[in-house]
């Protein structure tokens, strides 16, 4: 497969997981987008941690993206660690692990081996692609390339180009794990090493970003960890310290550093308008004419990594190419991590778009009770 | 001297600058408190860096802080590392450098500190405190603690207490120093190495904390560095990364890793209302009458480290505690950095206010043109 940094990566591996069963007309498959930090385990229990699916909130029987009713499919983005061809797995060129030779990848990169994938699964159009932060990324994406291929899309909480604060905030937990020893250049999994101590600082400082300050006020405040008075110290005293080391902690076991920084620098790269002209607009434009995607986009109020103002921007653009578009700005406290929360707003405009579009594309509803 | 944690700290040094000339009542001395990495080169170049001093746009003859008129003292807080007594200095009971055996200390130790050194020089009544972030805690712990020794004061872009998020921002911080190996468990120095990587990446997250989303799209955008086109590499290829890692790189220079560690510690345990019985107007009574201290505290729009509501809770207290207090919100989009920046309104109201102060304190007005 080509790469926009022109450099081929194949024969390479797609990892992925599906949910429900396709229909006779392959006209109710959905596709689902992860994030930085995400993989295909949407709702089955993740293999390494062993805790329930990241969007088995959203995700299932009965639930708004209803298994009972679609065909749900994700896979792991090119770059990553959980099963898709990434900077860990061998380089067939040398026989060792590419490390830093791993070509670098971008978002239309992913979205064009997610292609492959829905073309190897004999899927013509997809009924809906949804994803949330970078996963709305790689929807804006399939929306603005396969048009013809994209019935509906739901990009939640992200925006059409990365902005310079979040650029800065990747860096730094680039520069985090590049900083550790043991990274060694990139080659650490030949000389048997891991950059835990760099990678838990990079999860740190990004999971910040995922919260708001009145969510990390209403979750910890000043409150101490396990003791009544404050002892001095450098340890984890207050509460906010000890469940932020957690987050680094645990997070090494499930991911590798140089995926992060692949992933992480597809993110920055990602400036939908800049491919077309400077013109978001013209991302979406199809032979000159509007887009037949149907559009729905979800922001949250506290959300500052993907403020409103970044969805709204793309809102303008999708009105000025004539595309069937709605906008839902959640009013809640969550920040970032929203998208991934109980949100019940946020679920029932999911489960609504999702109903209109069925009726819409002609999808008999589900037998039997809900 | 007695320290918050119980230890004692001592004998100590105190490296501080005066500018300007005590008058004879001894009633024209202003107490500068820097920031975190600030000291107490306010006006002189910097002896490490060689650039001016970071107040030198606010302090000098003419300016708002006149040294035609005042008599200006900034000290280096306890804990630091130009010149004042910190953990990079020797430990008398061991004659090794202190290291994390330095006692941990407070914002009110470091004003305890300060007290010790106004005494030395014959000042019985600050005409004025004035301090931005960790400095305006410095400010209103003087005013809390030292009613009858202050005429004046100005807490700027401060807070009465550090919230959740800015104690995980510094947590970030110093999990980044402690991950880096060359900190050798804060015994570096007898080691003869230095966690500048590890410094480095502690100041490129504080430093994104410091500044507004709006301004780092004003100063950078998406802008590439020194090329055309993107190269899809780990380079620092926006202008932003270079910007960030010049800011790391230059830090390590003059600044003790060590020191970043306590300093950070402090302003995490700030919390003056708990240290009232919980009610923060009680910090600002005096034998359960107002405060004699006349407040101006000054707050910038977009400064989200430490965001107008925190002015405004002292500005409630200082109320309720029958203070004369004013408060400015200056509009800008320089974020928390705008204290120390070109900020006419800001400077306007730093001058209106210490003139107003003299006038009531029966200063005379400097000779000659101003």
């Amino acid at each position: 497969m080509p790469l926009d940094c022109g450099a081929a990566l194949g024969p390479f591996t797609m990892a992925y997981r599906t949910y429900g069963t396709l229909n006779a007309d392959r006209s109710n498959a959905i596709l689902i987008c992860h994030a930085l930090t995400g993989d295909q385990f949407v709702i089955d229990r993740h293999p390494i941690t062993g805790k329930p699916g990241w969007w088995s909130i959203l995700v299932g029987p009965g639930l708004p993206v209803d298994t009972n009713r679609y065909f749900v499919i994700c896979s792991n983005v090119i770059g990553g660690c959980m099963g898709t061809t990434g900077p860990q797995d061998i380089d067939p060129a040398t026989g060792s692990p590419y490390g830093l030779n791993f070509p670098v990848i971008t978002i239309p990169d992913m979205v064009r081996a997610q292609k492959l994938l829905i073309d190897h699964l004999g899927i013509d159009k997809l009924f809906c692609v949804i994803g949330g932060s970078m996963g709305g990324m790689q929807v804006l994406e399939w929306a603005s390339r396969y048009p013809e291929h994209v019935f509906s899309c739901m990009p939640i909480a992200t925006a059409a180009r990365h902005s310079a604060q979040n650029i800065a905030f990747n860096e730094v937990g680039r520069q985090a794990i590049m900083a550790d020893p043991d990274w060694c250049g990139g080659a650490y999994q030949i000389l048997d090493k891991r950059p835990h101590a760099g990678l838990a600082v990079a999860r740190m400082a990004a999971h910040i970003t995922y919260l708001s300050e009145t969510a990390l006020h209403r979750k910890f405040g000043r409150s101490l960890q396990d003791r009544k008075g404050i002892t001095y110290g450098f340890d984890a005293e207050f509460q906010v310290e000890s469940y932020l080391r957690h987050q680094g902690i645990t997070f090494v076991d499930r991911f590798d550093a140089n995926s992060y920084l692949y992933i992480s620098r597809a993110m920055d790269y990602f400036d939908l308008a800049a491919d077309h002209g400077g013109v978001l607009a013209n991302a979406f434009r199809v032979n000159g004419q509007g887009t037949p995607v149907r559009f729905c986009l979800v922001s949250f109020s506290s959300d500052w990594l993907f403020p409103s103002r970044e969805s709204r921007a793309i809102v303008h653009a999708l009105n000025a190419a004539a595309a069937n578009v709605s906008f839902v700005e959640v009013e809640t406290d969550k920040g970032h991590d929203a998208f991934l929360l109980d949100e019940p707003n946020f679920h029932q405009v999911a489960h609504g778009f999702l109903e209109g579009c069925a009726e819409h594309r002609g999808l008999t509803p589900p037998r039997g009770p809900r």
